[in-house]
This record gives C-alpha cells, sequence and structure tokens, in this order.
C-alpha cells in the first residue's frame, strides 16, 4: 500500500527536561501524512554524541527517510552536524554555499567563528534552505536535518516534502459521539476486521465529566473511507447515540 | 550522581498520523525532573505488537524505569496489556481487584466483556490507581503501563512517582535576553565547561521579527546553579544585554 516510511529524530535536552513541549513531531506527522508518507516511529534524545549517532544509525536502516530536529545552532550544545558526520563516517567541511548564505545574511565583518561553524557540514551533503534564519538544514542520504525552532523547522520540512517520493495523501473521517467506547468495542472491532487496510482508532476524552469519544478511520482511499463512516455512524445510532462525522481528524 | 534513569513509551496511532499533540512526555518529564529522575529518552510507537514489544524490551533493559502511556482501554486497538505480558513472556490473567474495581464503577450489569477485559492484565502485576475512570493502570518489573488520555495519565503517574526512588530535584535557572546566541557562543562555552555538573543549554527564539534567548542551567545543586546564573547574566551584560534571571524554566 504505502510505499514510504518515515521516523522522527528529535535532537534536544530541552524536550526530555520538560522545559520545552515538542510540536515539531506533530507537524511534521501532519505534513509526511498529507504527502502518503507514514510516520512509523519518533524517538527523543538528549544532546550527548553517542545517543545521537546510535539513534541515527538505527533509524536510517528502519525507514524510507529520517528527519531530525534541533542541535544545529551555533552553541556548545549544537552537536548535530558533528554527529552525523560520523554516524556516516565523513569528514565535516566548510560547505561554501552555506558559507554564501551565511556572509549574505550576517555581513562578512560580523561572520564571527561561532555563525561560521554554521557551514561545517558533512561532505557531499545537501542544503536544505532556511528563509527565516539562513543557517542551512543539511541531507544526507535518507536523513535530514533540520532546525529545532518550529517555524524554521517547519519551513524546512516544506522545501524538503517537495522533493521526496508521494503516494496518495492519507486521508482520514472523524465519528464523534459522546457513547462510552466499552458499550461498542465489540461491534467497533468487526468492522475494524470488515476494513482491513484502514487504521480505525477509538479516542475517549473525559472532560469536566463530560465523556467525548472520537472513533477515526485512517486511510487514501476516499470511497472506502465514505463507507466505513457511515458503518461507524449506523453504529453509534444502534447504541442511541448521535454521530457528527468529518472528513478530518 | 543521579542514580535513576527513565524513558517514556508512547504508544498510539494517533500520535504518529498527527490527529493527536502528544503531551504526555513533557509532563512526565517535569514529574520525574522534580523527583530526581532524569527522563533519558521518549519513543512513539505505532499501535502494532511487535513494535511495541521490541520497544518496551529495549527501553528496560536500558533504563532504571520505563514508563507507557496508551492502549490500555476495553477497544481492539487497546494491545498494550497484551504486549507487556509478551515482552515478559508472561501470561494475562484477570486481576481480582481490578474486577472488584471495575464492577463497583460499571455496576455488575453493566460489567460487559469489553470492560472486563480491562482486568486482563499480566500475571503478578500490581496495579496502579486510576481516579478518573476506574480502570487502573499497572505495573511489571520497572515498567509502569499508564493510560493515554492525559489528565488520566497525570493522576496514574503521581500514584506511580510517589513510590519510586528520589533523587534530590532537578533544579533550573534561566537567563533571558534578547542577544543573539551566536554573539554569545564562545564565552558560553566557556561557562559550560566550567560548569561540567550543570547542563548548560541555549535556545533561541524568532517570533514576530523579534530574536529571544533563554540560557537555561539545569542541576541538584542550587548554590551551583547561582553561580552559573550570576555568570551567564554578566556574560549577556559584556555583551550588551539585559538579562532577567528567573529560577524556573
Amino acid at each position: 500500500m504505502l510505499s514510504s516510511t518515515a521516523a522522527v529524530l528529535v535532537i534536544g535536552n530541552e524536550i526530555l527536561s520538560g522545559r520545552t513541549q515538542d510540536v515539531n513531531i506533530n507537524t511534521i506527522a501532519k505534513k509526511l501524512a498529507a504527502a502518503g508518507i507514514k510516520l512509523s516511529e519518533a524517538r527523543v534524545v538528549p544532546d550527548i554524541e553517542d545517543r545521537i549517532i546510535t539513534a541515527v544509525n538505527e533509524l536510517r536502516a528502519s525507514y524510507t527517510y529520517v528527519f531530525t530536529t534541533g542541535g544545529i545552532g551555533p552553541t556548545h550544545d549544537d552537536i548535530t552536524a558533528a554527529c552525523i558526520a560520523k554516524a556516516f563516517n565523513i569528514r565535516l567541511v566548510e560547505h561554501p554555499e552555506a558559507v554564501a548564505r551565511l556572509t549574505a545574511y550576517y555581513t562578512p565583518a560580523n561572520l564571527n567563528p561561532a555563525r561560521l561553524g554554521m557551514a561545517l557540514i558533512p561532505e557531499g551533503a545537501g542544503l536544505i534552505d532556511n528563509p527565516v534564519s539562513a543557517a542551512p538544514g543539511f541531507t544526507l542520504g535518507n536523513v535530514y536535518i533540520m532546525a529545532g525552532v518550529p517555524n524554521i523547522m517547519a519551513a524546512m520540512l516544506d522545501n524538503v516534502v517537495a522533493t521526496l517520493q508521494h503516494g496518495p495523501a492519507i486521508l482520514a473521517v472523524t465519528v464523534n459521539s459522546t457513547v462510552p467506547e466499552s458499550i461498542l468495542a465489540a461491534d467497533l472491532a468487526t468492522i475494524a476486521e470488515r476494513y482491513p487496510d484502514l487504521d480505525i482508532g477509538s479516542y475517549p476524552s473525559f472532560r469536566m465529566g463530560q465523556i467525548g469519544l472520537a472513533l477515526v478511520a485512517r486511510g487514501t482511499d476516499r470511497a472506502m473511507l465514505e463507507q466505513a463512516a457511515d458503518a461507524l455512524a449506523a453504529m453509534i445510532r444502534r447504541h442511541g447515540g448521535e454521530p457528527t462525522v468529518s472528513f478530518a481528524d
């Protein structure tokens, strides 16, 4: 069905310390789904060389594409480029085009060693445009190395996704109600078995004493999703609920 | 220094599809830091048996504690308990106390097979209280299996953390300014080298054309953090900035 898979590797102590709520996994998941690429795993590792190298090598061997976020700035804790070079056993070199972009952004007089360090990129890597703050991401093999700052990451990702092998977009239909999922479980399992090409999930919520339930079907075949939505809505009605159906999450 | 480490395993297609923004990793990170336990890794895997089993077994061999979220409800996509049983090579049994709690919550007449299924727990596991919706989490070895719904997860985690081996709380001090990090990089690296027992990170933000910079030092020694904060603030002033210091993230 879907030919391309992907993993995200979030690199950053700030996520694991709880300081920062990661939002990049969610952004990447949505943009990949729209491009027909299934996000199959996400990992968060600290700014520790051997942890980054091990994760990059495990993930790039397992998935079509790997997207990393974080650790490509100018400070001591930005070690991603050096780790990627070691993971691929390739040396870091000053990338002429990256130097040119940084020179244009900072003016030559302001291009101090820390800033120039952001042009140190594994030899042979391609650049990923950074329309926000000039310092580029880069790509090597099936790995895409992007910034951690969310708006910069999102802009880089848009540039990357345009270059990837696309499949049909992964679509979703959601059937909301207030019927408890445990009442529906047996019927829901039957419907899920009837549509093996769809992922059908059940997501309850409990807010201020009110039970909410979202049944979500996901797949690439719009007609099949419509059939499944009809079946889910009919099931909700059989159990006394009032379904609302929307073709979105 | 810190004797206990931890990993989070988020189990759920809804995170990888982009439907749901995970917030549990962040909640767990903060509560563990307060308890002096360092979150060392987080992973997100789909609702697929062998992926869950592999991840659980890798993580429980590598860290002091493993916390899983998601997949313990009554529906077909809730396969976490069965996967944990397989990961430990232990059979699933109906846990008498879990049955009692579910019976009390649902009344015996409403305890259908799907609901009763939430009492199927690996033999020998301990229960984790669920004050919101009765169906308990459980713990086996060094693995803590919790709900995915954020408010239920948070309540379960509070019950768990009280039972864990605590270290001194991991504290943070943040020095905010609007000085670009690339100007500070060399001086910052010097300060980071002077405090090898602290994690010192540099987190820029770019919002509406305005650069912000948070320098964050993290560690268990309050006096050392105060010294580091003074050094960071002095550095900001040397570079023409106006630092604001807060003992928090």
